[in-house]
């Protein structure tokens, strides 16, 4: 039975606790935050949860996991201590602000046989695992490319790059589905609403297997998309996470030639086979999350969404903004 | 009262043929198309029309205006034969496959006092008129980006390149909405069913103002999509094709700061502001487009489509062509 | 190769002309119509067809097929007339405006050796045979019930009951799909825009095998709707019309229960097991309809959609109207 | 600071008990089940509710608000014994199972000068509340009717009919709505699943303004619907629950008068005029109705929707049920 913490119940934390407070292996749950205001609503809605300003405190308890979902500035420093005082860590996405630091976080772990979980939410989800089948079970075919939109309104983080807010979410996915670290990455973005800070970002991949993947990511856009084209050689897929049931629809593929007369016959037979919209769990991604983490901590098993996959996000992430600030110059990796 | 001549009944000349056929100022059409098949399916549907394999003839005829819908391979030398005959000329988008060429037929044009036409359709669509207004009227504010996807399942021309195919539509319309040329065209693309034939590709674009596109083409997609986002200081617009009636939908801004209780509260509040989606003409922009091809002949009018019009567009398509033959090196215009 | 003659080109009936002029199997295509605005509108399209006001001169000319494209109130007597004269009669549902009526009819075609045609075009409708197919070859399970909302803005007709002019779709394809006649039926329904022409009615179906079917016709909705779901004890379809691509959809059954424990999974939820899209063709269903009356012309056969076809829905429209007039009390027939 | 009470803590009671959990006007949470599973379910969850599985215990404690979310079989009996206690009482809708009971609560509250609060949560949706607003301040003209679809897979009560489970719903919107009683009701429906358990209904009401409701309401859908259309004589409104941002949106009506050339143009001419989807706010219906409960509590204020609203909407159902169970007959009221 874990004792959890989680430090920082701002925008994403209150989640996490609702959470672990919501699974009978969380033995006992502490929240700390240096606001006391936020400590105070989380009291207010989580009455058995233990609240502490006090970092310190955390790490000197006999808290076993930390989890860390404060801003990302902060990551590095609180993951690193916390791991020298001996405790499971999961931070929240991305890991931390360079590869160096990831790598550091990902050595310090190993050395002191402690685990360190990364919080890349969407690869718990039932509709993710349900591609990563069809993709693994060669269902699709040969992979030939992805694109992706991954866009909403409102800067909710204000000072921090959307490469690195809305990407991270992207780029573990497509490491997870492929299982392969990209060869070059490439962005262009813009910085509309603050100087210096990147709104719009569009980004290009490449694999060595050939595997081509496209994102836009943005705050600036008149509704949220989450939505994912998967192409492959003999069937494609859409994953579309703001549709409440429908988020995974797989297309034959086929052709369709023949003679048009009219311009609304033109419009209608450009799309062949049939379409299959599989049933999919209705699990809570978090909730599948926090119970690997309550696993980690419990029984020592290694977490999916380990350090080096956190790693090799922060990696692409680094790849891209290199890229963009030198104006969309490819980088190899 | 025009006499008209297409010239190619593939793929897209029979909906020319209907448009021209449907409409009282088309005094005289003839058919003109070196495959006798086509011809005499043709002229079972369209009795009225003149049908001949001879392009001479046509020439040497007394129609006042040629309209080419034939492979763009032939534009070029095809609308130079017919502007040497005296006639105005309507060539299928894209214009033709060289900037060079594109300059010649503007050029000759010009010296022969004859309108050269070139088949940018969407153009004439109410919805892009819409759009277009409210830029132009500053309801947007600011114009910051846009971003479109135009992709579909099937090669339609099994020898053309996408972007060639696809991306002049884009670029017309994003020409027409901003009434600027670019800077910058950056572009990377993959030939996944055809070697040497890109299917896909992934275009940005730089203007001089500061505004940024950047547009998706394929013919490797699930399903058709046609939509174009332009977001604006204080407002965005999305431009949905494939919608039967909402085509535009304007977004008003706004933020929308709340605490955020639960997962289902977060998904729930990212949007704010009415949306209104205007009503729209219901004219068929190929009906209106082959009007004004025939008030260009009998009134002498300069099309709002014209040679520049279509130069600029090749301009575009090469240098996208370029940067991606390249590897994706921004391409300075 | 049929002589054909379209009479009526004002609402619908240059559908037909279009659809009976793109087909070689029409060896001669005449257009009858009072109005000769509308004469020579058609004559500007469609070159080939021989115009006349005169239906006598139709009667009396060697025409093997007539089509009624006219307002349902002189559909008796010309098809009556057209039978006399010895032609083929298609008539444009629905059929007539009594059951006495349509019962001659049939009758009169039938000792005259002639075939009488309803145009009930949505039972050629891909679409529409497909889901035909699921539940004759028990796909769907016992079928439980239908519900069916055709509805849309504006009057077409001024003087004609929404039933008769939306309902016969849903007549038809509902007997074609059970291939059962309804032993009640119950109907409400209002007059709003105009005193005494019903403008929405909802109409109750009960068949002998114990199915249920219940239907929305309105002109005064926001937008156009054309969906019906057919319920069955092992799956269930959608067949919406509205949909380019989509129409028809399958959904598998089953039973998803599990503990809720927040408002947003509770509402995911509810939906279990697999939905399947099916390709379908993409014929057009005036196309297919109108060369079945040529086959019904030229060799004899007697068509699908035929006389007593037309008679079954006209007794449908016939007890729906009598409820409806008597403040929904159901009709036994 | 108001000490509620939850009874029931099975299917819907969860919810209510989070509700009033997050609440700071709810000084004391206590839940009541026999079921001591789900006690201890609750008990993991909410530490800071206590818990109890004797009602009695309940009464005779110092709560000063009693909520029951219960089986609607029991509604009666502890709703009075909680009036007789002394407590103002929440009853999950619908209020109980027969009018002469209703009455009798209604009664006896007044009597006992204590609160009688319905659980008709959907009157506290932002989106039900801006279409009221709408209707109220006469932006859709004369109301003319309103068509509604509350359907969805699977019965979550398995001896319940539909009517009394789903169309409470849809009763107290509409009462809401017009302020105004009906005065005929006529159901028709079937028992698929159980025998003599309705799981689908078809209901038709009418008022004595002329205004005319129709509702559609079942356990057998295939995907969950939740639309209402309402028919206004200047605008019409679609409010659809399902829509996680666009619930509501208000068509402005008009005539589009056409000729039409093709089957194309045809389908794309039947909707005019603008289309607005206002902004909502984003709060939880559920928060506003406990919000309002602990109002009632701590403030003495009546409630919107108090005894008699419910007792309305039991009054309806029993006259549904009465028609349903004859056939279809209808009700005068």
């Amino acid at each position: 039975m874990a004792k959890i913490a989680v430090v920082g119940a701002g925008f994403w934390g209150p989640n996490l606790v609702r959470s672990f407070a919501a699974q009978r292996a969380c033995a006992e749950l502490t929240v700390c935050d240096s606001d006391s205001a936020r400590l105070e609503w989380i009291g207010a809605r989580f009455p058995q949860a233990k609240l502490t300003a006090d970092f310190d405190a955390v790490l000197n308890s006999n808290v076993d996991g930390i989890v860390l979902a404060t801003p990302v500035t902060t990551h590095y420093d609180l993951a690193r201590r916390a791991l020298e005082a001996g405790k499971h860590v999961f931070v929240e996405k991305p890991l931390c602000q360079s590869v160096e630091q990831a790598r550091r976080l990902v050595d310090q772990a190993e050395r002191a046989g402690r685990h360190l979980m990364v919080g890349h939410t969407l690869e718990y989800s039932p509709a993710v695992a349900k591609v990563g089948e069809l993709i693994r079970a060669g269902e699709l075919g040969q992979i030939f490319f992805m694109s992706s939109q991954r866009v909403n309104l409102g800067v909710s983080r204000p000072n921090t790059s959307v490469v690195w807010e809305l990407a991270p979410h992207d780029f573990s996915i497509l490491f997870n589905w492929l299982d392969e670290a990209p060869t070059m990455i490439a962005a262009v973005g813009k910085d509309y609403s603050r100087r210096g800070v990147t709104d719009v970002a569009f980004i290009s991949i490449e694999f060595g297997s050939g595997v081509v993947a496209h994102l836009e990511v943005s705050w600036l856009a008149p509704s949220k998309l989450r939505r994912t084209t998967v192409v492959g050689a003999k069937k494609m897929v859409v994953y579309d996470d703001m549709e409440a049931v429908e988020k995974v629809r797989i297309y034959d593929r086929g052709s369709d030639p023949k003679e048009h007369e009219s311009f609304g016959e033109f419009q209608m037979s450009q799309r062949t086979g049939d379409i299959l919209v599989p049933r999919l769990a209705t699990d809570e991604p978090i909730m599948l999350q926090t119970a690997e983490f309550l696993q980690v901590v419990d029984h020592g098993r290694r977490p999916r969404t380990d350090g080096r996959n956190g790693l090799r996000v922060v990696e692409a992430l680094a790849a891209a903004t290199h890229s963009l600030e030198e104006g969309g110059v490819p980088v190899r990796l």
